[in-house]
């Protein structure tokens, strides 16, 4: 193992101890999330409050500041050992993402770090009592403020950005390192051409049993315990993993050997918990497998996940493409049944069904795989809007009602089903929404690879051989940490600049093995 | 409220953030024993001595050292307004706490504090193997070490400790304040003659149905239900409580209106769990009455708990004086067999001898009200011993089996369950089990006092009345807070001084009842 310099020496200290304090937050959070009691929330809120403060302090102070230039100077003076290009490259591209997040924290005023702060916190519960209330003008103010901030963020961040970058795309840059509006829209383009062509296949066998999925009901305790069968098989470790039940499911990182996921069963829908347990898998297998094993990983930033719409790939592989897919449904539908006594789904074909509603809905998180994306493409849509092309705030609801009209052909009666189903933007969160429907083509670019190499997933799962996908992933994807952007990744996983194609061809398969003999 | 001057409102301020830190450190020590994956065990001690080290800087820095001292200098320029002679004696009160403590921090070597943390983590390490192997030798250096640090502490500290303060005194005093060993020996020597006195009596009746409990297996399940049942009947409040699942059962305070307990259920044991939940949550009742009323209380010194021994109190009248009084067990007998579906024990007086056994035995935390005294002064003499009166490591179990022979009757045959039967000296923590026999006198002190005033106990208990004994207790004793030391919070509750004599009164009145009819 490499001996870093002197300065690399100690900024890795202090990346160290900044991990450190970051996983604190994270235990917090989870502990929040899962136990904590209603009444703990003000406290816990100045407890996080008071580590946000640390730790952007320690990510924009000057001695901090010092050190990753004293690295810097130390690095480009170190002669490239023969053979050592590669040590040489992890390097620079540590120190390069360190200066970038470096200039972002310096650029803000910390009054308006303080300011963000305290409007995320006055959003998130003034919105709960909208939603509650149904009243989109309780929560209007609010939104109208986190927008104020967020713009003045942008234009705080603007000067070190390049040039062309919008303030919607600063927003972004966190969660999808790299990303554009131009970029959003070609790849979003075609699923807004062809989902509606599958959608109207789809609602023309309406009435047949792709419409209804047939009632079952599961006990909590028989649905934990088939999510616990399920992470068995899948390599699930006791002894660097623990799942909780939660309001939503969530995954986290604790620690490089503390993995957590939640899940929560939900009366009337038996297989939300068990797909939940799938998906949130996903996640945590991508931060379980993501680099640590030399000095130029963890802490440094190679070492972790690299973008949102990566993240969320991993989560949807095993959701949708293993969890959903019909020779796991054959697999499965025993278990099931055998648990529950009983077969109410009459046989492993509508069992699967069951599994892959394919319905129009006004619920983002309930959404289908099909109709997700158009979701996403409204959000993204309302949120240039909202963002940077001065829509105001009181008009939301109305705009929101017209495209969904216009997308999914429904309207919601009440803005608790629409404009205020979601949190993100209660937190001042815009720019993270695109990342959910890149998770979807990713998974699917990355999965034609995987099945030239390995034959077909449903022959693999078949097979009962998924850990042959994991082993797979765990080459390809995970080890990736950030030596590479999101779609550089795909590209170099995949030979082929990231697509819609992939996924559009995934649904078109779908939609037809799902109408057959329906 | 008045509102403190400059300095004062600093220094509140500087506390509340002490505060802050302390529960994050609170919240990760739950998170460890209650869910936390074992490999995560190595980042959160990284984690845990981060924030160990940040609250140790915040109580021992000049900076806060200048604070104190500036707003100890603004309370003695305040003119005392008339009628205010509370609020001015609170402050004084709070000012002179805080600056013991600052005398402490500063008088201790970083050094030493660092080597103590280390020698902590690998002792508790080096304990375990040497339990599990049950080999003495494994974990001698290391306790030897530990009395090494702890002299060294106390003697560090000696310069600001009364000129007759012992190196063991010393090191008791953040435990029980104001503590010396004359005292101790002054009240635990009538329990060295009063208990062999009475475990005869009972051992005489030996064979009867005292001595061996009814055998019940009572599933987990039960047992979790029946427990939700007593907190529920004890108004706990989940909207600022929260119970979990530990391998020892603790409870803590995480935050100001965010309280935790903790059970474990323990096979063949029908009643642990039950009992434990009763201890726990008197410790947590404790917590949640401590002041907080006014601007002299939270975050200062005055709102926190005086003593450990008082603390015990609160838990050992919950578990002892309600939850095994005859009049509880008549009342919960019908519950139990009615969960239970059946009556193994035979009635309730034999169900009330289940949740009294009294039998002489080798563990501490296994031990009856009867003898757990004897267990506590085995352990202060063997501290005494080893911390200053020369008692080389080696010797410990050989002393440690011939004095438990003659307090007990019983000879250890395995180390295991002798002397390296408890975690606290695998620690370094010498002084804190005299505490345990201090809470069993300082309850039945104080329930002499409640039964002269609200009647007996058992009557109480009788008409399910137990939230009369928890208003009592939450305006008599929780309220002072720090105000007064343990010892004149018996005083002035009681009006009289601690003595053994009401906890002997109380175990012979308990004797003779369960050996009539037996």
């Amino acid at each position: 193992m490499p001996q870093p310099g002197q300065a690399l020496g100690r900024l890795r200290e202090h990346l160290h101890q900044t991990r450190l304090l970051g996983s604190i937050s994270s235990s917090l959070y989870y502990d929040q999330n899962t136990v904590m009691p209603p009444a703990g929330a003000d406290w816990r809120g100045q407890q996080l409050a008071l580590l946000a403060s640390q730790l952007h302090e320690r990510q924009s102070s000057d001695s901090y500041a010092d050190l990753v230039a004293a690295a810097e100077a130390e690095a480009a003076a170190e002669p490239t050992a023969a053979g050592d290009h590669s040590n040489h490259g992890s390097t620079r591209r540590n120190l390069q993402l360190l200066r970038q997040e470096l200039g972002r924290q310096r650029s803000l005023d910390p009054q308006l770090v303080a300011s963000l702060a305290r409007a995320q916190s006055r959003g998130n519960a003034v919105w709960q009592e909208a939603r509650r209330r149904n009243e989109f003008a309780i929560f209007a103010p609010a939104l109208g403020e986190l927008l104020q901030l967020r713009r003045e963020q942008a234009a705080q961040l603007a000067p070190i950005e390049p040039a062309s970058r919008s303030p919607w795309e600063i927003l972004a840059q966190p969660f999808e390192p790299g990303v554009s509006k131009a970029r959003l829209q070609e790849l979003f383009g075609p699923l807004c051409a062809g989902i509606p062509l599958l959608l109207e296949r789809v609602l023309a066998a309406s009435g047949s049993s792709t419409s209804t999925p047939p009632a079952a009901e599961l006990s909590e305790a028989l649905q934990e315990s088939l999510c616990a069968e399920l992470l068995e098989s899948w390599g699930y470790d006791p002894s660097r993993c623990q799942r909780s039940r939660s309001a939503h499911p969530f995954s986290c990182t604790l620690g490089p050997a503390d993995y957590r996921i939640t899940t929560r069963v939900v009366p009337g829908q038996p297989f939300s918990a068990f797909l939940a347990t799938a998906h949130e898998w996903g996640h945590s297998l991508y931060e379980q497998g993501l680099p640590r094993g030399d000095d130029h990983y963890f802490p440094w930033p190679l070492g972790e996940a690299t973008s949102m719409g990566v993240h969320e790939s991993q989560s949807l592989f095993w959701e949708c493409r293993v969890a959903r897919s019909q020779a796991f449904a054959a697999r499965w539908h025993p278990r099931f049944s055998g648990a529950l006594g009983a077969d109410p789904w009459g046989g492993s074909q509508a069992f699967w069904r069951g599994f892959n509603p394919m319905r129009p809905g006004l619920i983002r998180v309930e959404a289908d795989e099909l109709t997700y994306g158009l979701h996403i493409v409204l959000r993204f849509e309302l949120e240039l809007a909202l963002v940077e092309q001065g829509l105001p705030v009181e008009e939301l609801p109305e705009l929101w009602n017209r495209r969904m009209g216009e997308l999914l052909g429904l309207s919601p009666q009440r803005d608790a089903e629409g404009c205020l189903q979601d949190i993100h933007w209660a937190e001042g969160l815009f720019g993270y929404f695109p990342s959910y429907a890149l998770g979807h083509l990713i998974s699917a670019q990355l999965a034609e690879t995987m099945e030239q190499q390995l034959g077909p997933i449903e022959s693999v799962v078949g097979a009962g051989e998924e850990l042959r996908l994991q082993h797979w992933l765990g080459e390809q994807v995970w080890p990736l940490g950030r030596s590479v952007e999101g779609e550089e990744l795909v590209a170099q996983v995949s030979g082929a600049p990231l697509s819609a194609g992939p996924f559009l061809r995934y649904l078109e398969g779908k939609v037809d093995r799902l109408l057959e003999g329906a």
